[in-house]
């Protein structure tokens, strides 16, 4: 297939490795997902695959009904999920869904997690929120994440007694608002129990995400390994 | 001795690389095996020896007594509970034993871990069972998790003040269970710690559980490198 | 350049490896930076790279006013911070900032740290102080971290709502000031949800703090690695 | 000197990385010893010393009032202690400190771990014990550190304020006493900030601990590699 798609596999095989590091996953419990530019397709992680034999060549190319296209694996049981995303969201390049511990906590309770620190301020613009219970096997997984995020400034939805689903433009961005959101919530956790959390103004959220999602980081990006 | 047991002896002596990745045991406090299948044997751990040290040669082979047929070692001081459990339950192919934190804090506590995961109803069908108190060194702790198991949906097991043991049709079933064992113990604490964890319908767990069991993963096994 | 920033380069470079290792920081929120002894510059991250890119050639110098005089990229979002330091404390040599978990539950909170460890006493001399809550993007952060600092004992401040910025002669200094902060951290976190723990009288903290800093490691620096 | 100095300078230096593979230590704070077998000599970490840069060459050899017998590094600031106990306890041949998280909680609170898990019961005989505030600098440490220990079971006690001291019949003993305190303190903390732990009975724990201390492990130690 393409150049595109087989940079893709790339990509997604490898950014798994990150969620393994920062110790967002258990066993196989993650997935991590890509658009292919400007065409109806995605590629996702192989159901039930450890991370250690993710490889470009085991990546599952679907349609975006969720119908494999190309691999001989079976793709994530959360690909639908994925692709109700893709198909209700434009602009997303890139999906990841976890349990991460901390933040499936707040998921256990039905509880959005209140902005309490700058950083959160800065990648999700304030809290982050609850979503519906839903069962899997259908859309209404898809349908609970794009009616919590649709408007919302968070790329993260906590989904009810479930786990985390994160979007960005990219799949990097996905991974990297999964990472985000797992320190959040576990900072948000460790202050709840030690004591009372002091609120951030609403204005004051408001700047510092004006601010982080135009001046962070590289303006062109460097040229780096990953 | 046969092909079979060499295969196991690799096996076994690899599984416990994956309890010391997910932080389940400190120092040489877990352990695992595997039966033979079609024979009245199995292959253990020996006793007190390192995780480092672990190799297929210095695994022990016993019967289902534990009596040592093959091995310079002492097998692992709970032998005879993984035996009483090869006896007792034929399907059985793998057990697993530790005392991974999360989890041995539910057991101390004398508490079920109830259902608040979609995680938890895919793996375990629903709460996660405390077993009786039991002294090592006779048949009481194999006794305690057969009478807990039997007939009950989870591969795991909360001894009372103990720790967990688990079950699996392969001692890597029964290793992934140890490991989602610990993963859901974890939020589980963290969810009550933080606020009311929500309960998941009973219907809804059975959904999930029977969805799970029959849909998750790949038909026929890929080829993977462990 | 000078021989002396090129050292220095490596060092800041080198020193982010023991935020990862501490496990202070996720995806590239936090940063060392070091003064170049004797003119009015430092060595700085660059903004939003990840750990594992950075490079002693890819370090940015900036002049006391965060200025880039040296470098492809732009330096790390919190450079006004770091220079504003430079300039009101002449005695220090390095900074660190990170958003490490436990200390900043505190600082979300809004609550010192008190101290119940000897060894807080031995490196804080005492507890850890709070400071205000600033917006990024000018000199209030800076501002709020001398003002907190200066005639404190302790080389740490928990900016509220924010995270730890820590100082030091050196940038080593700071970087083990931000290690043991986050542990201090930790174990206050964890006696205050265990129970009551127990003050260390005044006069004991004293002793402790000056003895640790006169007599504590080698006189001559043993010939390490690092 | 010795042969049997050089090889406890390998084996002291080589037991500091257990307590960095079990995160028991930040930075430098934690030191192993052992005794020097029929002589009044011990073997020691110097003081301030990374743990990566630990070799048998810059161990240092103390007599057992402290005094650097040989070696180019000062000992650790915790020398008095170890060289305490080792003139007031024969049997004892290692010697280990830390001031481990959830084991230092619990010597913040002033508290002994209550024993709520036959791991506990076989390790330590029953709770872990607290033992007295002391200041650094001279023999209080050491007198309370032994007062606490004679007679008593643990080979752990926890110090009020400050961290934990182990003992063992050689270093590598102490290093495991080391190990599985934090273990247990962890496992005891989580199940308390969970709900009502359940007491073992006090026979049980007896017979528990006779059992252990007879029976687990290999009669003759295996050939392993460390």
């Amino acid at each position: 297939m393409s150049d595109e798609v087989a940079r893709l596999r790339e990509t997604v095989a490898a950014l798994h490795a990150e969620l393994v590091r920062y110790n967002l996953v258990a066993w196989t419990a993650g997935n991590v997902s890509a658009r292919v530019p400007g065409r109806d397709l995605m590629v996702i992680k192989p159901s039930g695959v450890s991370y250690d034999d993710l490889r470009p060549g085991n990546m599952v190319v679907c349609d975006l009904d969720g119908v494999v296209v190309e691999g001989d694996l079976a793709p994530s049981s959360d690909t639908a999920a994925h692709a109700y995303v893709y198909r209700a969201m434009p602009d997303v390049g890139g999906v990841v869904h976890t349990h991460s511990g901390y933040a499936t906590a707040w998921a256990a309770c039905g509880e959005s997690i209140p902005c309490h620190l700058t950083a959160q301020a800065d990648e999700f613009g304030g809290e982050i929120p609850i979503g519906p219970f839903a069962l899997i096997g259908g859309d209404d997984i898809g349908k609970g994440i794009v009616a919590t995020l649709t408007g919302h400034r968070s790329p993260a939805v906590l989904m009810r007694n479930h786990g985390v689903f994160t979007i960005g433009r990219t799949a990097r961005d996905a991974v990297k608002a999964a990472v985000m959101c797992e320190d959040v919530a576990r900072t948000a956790h460790l202050a709840r129990t030690l004591g009372d959390p002091v609120p951030i103004a609403p204005e004051d959220i408001d700047s510092l995400y004006a601010r982080y999602q135009n001046v962070y980081g590289q303006t062109t990006i460097p040229s780096a390994r990953r």
